[in-house]
């Protein structure tokens, strides 16, 4: 009988200059893979090489995380960007990315989006589609990362690249796949074990469970986790504790292809 | 008998956001390799794009020119950095370079660095070691432009990595292979048919000729343009008139190596 | 018999660093009122201290012209900002303001807000209430800028503070006293008499007067010129010129108070 | 009889968009004056809102606290910037720290140089000058704190405005009132107890008590503390609980006037 497989992600190199930030060397215990930033909402080129450094050590997957240019606001403030320029600043990242690897003898595996950028293009679909379309035409093996069941997810099954779909760890789910608004209560998780059971259920389920309505099929290829913060780290423990005590294999995805 | 071949360079792609600078597309006219901002000193992701789409189409060869983070200053201001973290300004300034060229099926041929970084690696040849090993370690092929008969020169050298030996069509030279100082008279020149002349008898000489004191053998593969105003442009195209007519062959350099 | 007044305004010192924009020192025998980039969007210390003193010596009203911080869009992009951050972004850079002002011996006599942040607050009342108030907490005397017949007017009118209306010598107006979208034919005025006529008009009906429909009474305070590229130089002297001889007497508005 | 008076200050407000930096509200319990950050190696308009309101409410002395502008590297590597250059930057920063702090209903009592400008300002007093005169035409009541014994206190003398001079509590000096480098055993004090001992003895004294030689003679209006890092906390509790036994009155600096 074939073992569920799953991997867990968590951002990181979100230091910058002589600012730290998150707990990097503890998270990188946890995550099978890593999205690292680049330099444009956080991380510089130092950060950077030592964050892939860490993480390679760590036999931990190594991925491109780019944001938006807005360093105060930490890319997760939107900004209205014409299409040919997302573009450019993907390539501009990820290029960034893929040599500091290679200096590092690593690989970058995969691409996620960060913050506003990822917002935005969680349901916008010709953005997402111009972001993931300018990074395969430097990575064309690369693993795209998208947030499942949004526009993003719509964007690679129609470039037929490789990815792989996301859900998260501590925020719940709206009936349409959306997540809770931040504001509503019970929105965020905050309880390690009620996070470790629920992911686990969908783990299994291969699902989004929403709060109230039915299951919603989905690819549940990879578990956003935090580093920020005691209970970011509690919640990462547990769920990759209950994971494992459930015999679920955890390792770096391999990717999907859609067509 | 064996023509004289030799490569005719300027920097661009120094425009920024919405702000204009330098006659790339003139420039490309004349020259046979760009040196292209990386978005630290100067250039943008838009701006990259652009220019190296435009060399890539005029045949030029397209150089990485990576220097300072300092937009205000132009990478013209001397910065004391870490070698560590001069080896990561490179790979990442390269690596943005490398991708970008890739998305437009171009290539990255040459690095060369900008102003200030320049100016320290060529008297501290342990900086500009530092900033060329980072470099070679993302691209072994890469061939580094040199300031010819500086501490940039003797790092290649024991690099024994590709390189190119340049001189300035618009500086005038002291007995010791070093710039006459700005301040001085005749300094700079401005003359479009002394600087064409001059160049031609150091091309035809293989050597650097002060204005004083016996020629300096030295390698002496590209010749520094500018772009910057009517004057710069005028000498540039009188300096490939003349090399021209002289029947000596305008094209990129092949690089050499030194062990 | 009262003499009609009116202002010219533009913007300016929107260089930055080694890269020049605009052609300030023309436009400043044009206008009687200077916009200023405060080194958000636009314009760095050493620009600003160089057009404040210009602006200065011609006699020219002073105004600070705060941005986003979107260098690279010019300020152009939006940005969705908290409303706090919103409020200590205009305070830090009218600071930088009053002080490289009273460095020269000059004074800030009004507020303009850039682009982006103008567009968003022209939409967004308590947007443009934070903006202002928070400069009205540091400078109380101030005379805000705002477009006429905007939220930007609404906001003035309500805190009761010091304020000039403005409209644009190069746009069409809709009936509802919005700017025609620069999409559609004739939305952007590019003959010097017909901008020349058109403003006269206005300034003397003390009214937008939109393409089609009614005149719409405004406070036609300032008349908002361009100095990037010749023909807007050309309209704005053309402007000037033609208010000049119908009399109209051009002078730094005073402000007015609407409770 | 009169009591000895001192001040202790220490760099405040240094965090950065998402990025916390230091213990600030712990340090606002010992210190008398805080050195607020301006944006450019440290703090951006929100930080510097928060940290002047809290200082305030706390009745602590709040400083201007300029640096150069390099985020990445905290304002700690030397940039060679020309004099006009280091005025216009420390006029600007100093305005929006006035405007701020007039926001707030606070003021800027005193001016001190951050990082590498510090440093660079301590060796060469042309530099000091451009720096505080630029500060005075904006502030002529500022008190400009300076590294006591170093080309900022002759340059302070200079001017004849109202100056404190400082001492570090955590460092050792030469026999010439220089600091120990900070690669030489002994050069950082890490012992909170002996820290505060050396510094009484400093206060009571009147002098600078390097490790060998002589007492030199010095205003020791100011103890420069640190917060960040426990160790930093302690020492600088430490300081104040052993003046405070001694009977030395902790108050913010009122500046003396060299002429």
């Amino acid at each position: 009988m074939t073992k569920l497989t799953v991997d867990l992600n968590a951002d990181m190199g979100e230091s910058f200059g002589p600012w730290v930030m998150g707990q990097d060397e503890a998270l990188l215990k946890v995550v099978t893979s890593a999205n690292i930033a680049c330099g444009f909402h956080a991380g510089d080129p130092d950060v950077m090489a030592t964050t892939i450094a860490t993480a390679h050590k760590n036999g931990v997957g190594i991925g491109c995380h780019p944001g938006f240019p807005d360093l105060q606001g930490f890319g997760r403030r939107n900004m209205k960007l014409a299409l040919p320029s997302l573009r450019n600043l993907v390539q501009y990242q990820l290029g960034a990315s893929l040599a500091m690897a290679r200096a590092q003898g690593a690989q970058v595996r995969h691409l996620k989006l960060h913050g506003a950028l990822a917002n935005m293009c969680s349901a916008d679909e010709a953005m997402a589609t111009a972001c993931y379309e300018a990074a395969l035409e430097i990575a064309p093996d690369i693993i795209v990362m998208v947030l499942a069941a949004t526009a993003q997810q719509k964007a690679v099954e129609k470039l037929g690249c490789l990815w792989a779909g996301e859900i998260f760890a501590d925020r719940a789910y709206n009936a349409d796949a959306t997540l809770v608004d931040r504001s509503l209560p019970g929105a965020v998780i905050h309880d390690p074990d009620h996070a470790a059971e629920r992911i686990l259920e969908m783990v299994q389920a291969g699902a989004i469970l929403p709060e109230t309505g039915d299951p919603i099929p989905a690819a549940v290829d990879t578990i956003c986790l935090h580093g920020d913060g005691e209970t970011a780290l509690q919640i990462a423990r547990s769920v990759r504790a209950k994971l494992e005590s459930a015999g679920v294999v955890l390792q770096p995805f391999q990717g999907q292809r859609s067509c």
